[in-house]
């Protein structure tokens, strides 16, 4: 068997780049690990950057995402029932929308079903060899049948778990672990509120979002060992009111139809490239879902890669692929500084050394907060993060 | 003996609010633990900020500073050697000076002389008493006679280890300790740099600040517990040749006349009022230098409290200074969290727990300085900030 392009995972990643890679003419195989069903399944994060909405448009590949998504225009900051509206349009001129990475993924997977594209799904024990050369292969077993796919390129947008980042020999990482996590949920109840809203409490953070007119979704903050046995659906209630409540505004409740605890950490690897090998996504960094990044660091990866592949394979042009893993890692870690931002700004920090010390950090937070109500400059800055630094691989 | 208010300190605070009463007619007796020598000889922070400026400037008591003083455009960051330039006039127009806390408090002495007002040095035992009625008082020991000074208010502006903090029954303090401290130089060398140069590096921070056209200032982060006689010269000198390096630029070397280390604290008191007791300066509040808002942050307090006292004994109007405490705790937060902004950016954090976490703040704080040189907004924020919040009671 024999492609061009041998993508490890059937993520937005991995799905995203096979839509660049087809549109130039360009081969290219999937291999998933799971199934179809499971990959359809996954709740993960749902606001895209105006940035990410652009790259789908120019793929032709935001038809649903133009029927679903709804479009935003900033965020709602607040600490201790003091809420303020940060309007990116006004501010930056610039907009989100709230789309699922699972709508995401069906729209992309359900294009590449009608281009009948070479998707493998639950194919094991997948392993890249020979990246230094220029025939690099991928071994891996489908249906209990040893396979092997010969290519020019292989990308490893397989997640934090994938093989990818394992394939590359002295790769080191640098991570942040946090001692919480997000119990998040999704209700049944249209959102009480137009656009996210993100708030610091004594007892914690927490979360508006949504996913639909009809369906919100909500965000806790935990202790990153907590059981989500001890969280019953009045108790989750209770705590949003208390953590949410502003003057004049109610939330609305509804049936929790999905309740699940995330642990949170922020992982970035040292280099994604090794020979003919590109990771892409979360198999080379993670982010604390804070600030929204972690599907729209996937989309930036795979168009300033995408690009890269393509000029290399139609234009035997090098330089690209050359630069990848500095501009992409270069961005990372502008956005890991962000997400970290939005994080450490709106937690509480349990972890603080003594009651002096985290009371220090929370007045300070809130000091934080204070100065960006009243600042059009650090609003901007905020904006321009949150609506998505440029794609670039210059 | 009586007086309408009696200031507890001849720092920079004292001094300049016995002005600001001097003006509105209104009389004063300060009360100097030190001596008039010590005093003089003390050599602390040496930026001031634009609204600083501008107060010494409605007061007419900025002639030393025009004559001495650097108007600085700007300042001057970097990581690695990477050097890049915030302008602050071209960003948010405005500018800072640097006129040494010394030179200042020589100043405003002089002038104090001129008036002859009442300063009196080398007292001890300064105690307030009856601060909740209309008439307290506050005992001295002054050449070994005791004494009373009967007055309308009593101001703290006595420093973190004064009297005034201790006379609030309940008053309870945040904080924050750095496991650093700086090593600061005063060197006979006219400065290697326009405007002052903040750097970080693996080894650790270092910035190149000056006191005129003839001395340079200069600073190395060092841990906490570091001793100075475990700096000779020569390691001062290497350490700053390493860590301010960049390609292009030279370090200028002279005789170093002063060194010292100076560990790095953020802290704040929980009120600065009690009854006709009220804080200002460093007897409220701390900041580690980075961002340079002690001595600013000291200034912004006696200009809201000279205004407040002002309306109070001239026209009987109270609600200057019973907002005072919120006023300027609300913008010593936004101090704070600027201060502890500028620090966190700009030091190596060694208390990480392992090496990957160290290297991941590592990079996350460079991510941080590439954005901000990349970003526009995020200078503006900046430069706000660092050349000065407003001062305002309203």
């Amino acid at each position: 068997m024999r492609t061009q392009v041998a993508i490890i995972g059937a993520g937005p990643a991995g799905l995203l780049l096979g839509h660049i890679l087809h549109q130039a003419g360009i081969g290219f195989t999937i291999l998933e690990r799971t199934s179809r069903e499971h990959l359809l399944g996954r709740i993960r994060a749902g606001v895209l950057e105006q940035g990410s909405v652009d790259v789908l448009a120019e793929l032709g590949l935001d038809a649903d995402l133009r029927e679903r998504g709804l479009t935003h225009h900033g965020i709602h900051l607040q600490h201790d029932g003091e809420r303020h509206h940060v309007d990116f349009v006004e501010l930056v001129g610039r907009t989100v929308s709230i789309y699922g990475q699972q709508a995401l993924v069906a729209h992309l997977l359900a294009e590449h079903d009608r281009l009948g594209s070479d998707i493998r799904f639950e194919v094991t024990d997948a392993a890249p060899a020979g990246l230094d050369g220029s025939n690099p292969t991928v071994s891996y077993t489908d249906g209990g049948v040893a396979t092997e796919l010969a290519c020019e390129f292989v990308v490893g947008a397989d997640g934090y778990h994938g093989v990818g980042r394992r394939s590359i020999p002295g790769i080191t990482a640098f991570e942040r672990d946090y001692p919480f996590g997000w119990l998040g949920i999704l209700a049944d109840v249209p959102p009480s509120t137009d656009d996210l809203i993100y708030a610091l409490h004594r007892d914690g953070f927490a979360m508006h979002s949504m996913r639909s007119l009809e369906v919100s979704r909500l965000y806790l903050q935990v202790a990153h060992d907590e059981s989500i046995d001890d969280w019953s659906d009045a108790r989750i209630w209770d705590a949003l009111q208390t953590r949410l409540g502003s003057d004049g505004w109610t939330l609305h409740e509804g049936a929790i139809t999905e309740k699940s605890i995330t642990p949170m950490r922020s992982f970035v690897v040292s280099t994604l490239t090794h020979g003919r090998l590109f990771l892409a996504g979360d198999a080379g960094h993670i982010v604390p879902p804070t600030g929204a990044k972690g599907l729209n660091s996937a989309i930036a990866d795979v168009t300033m890669l995408g690009r890269a592949l393509v000029r290399s394979i139609r234009e035997g042009d090098e330089t690209g692929l050359a630069g990848y893993s500095d501009a992409a890692l270069s961005r990372q870690w502008k956005v890991q500084q962000f997400s970290q931002w939005m994080t450490d700004m709106l937690h509480l920090h349990r972890e603080a050394p003594d009651a002096s010390a985290r009371d220090f950090r929370y007045r300070s937070q809130v000091g934080q907060l204070e100065y960006l109500f009243g600042s059009r400059h650090a609003q901007e800055s905020l904006a321009e993060q949150y609506a998505g630094l440029p794609f670039t691989t210059e």
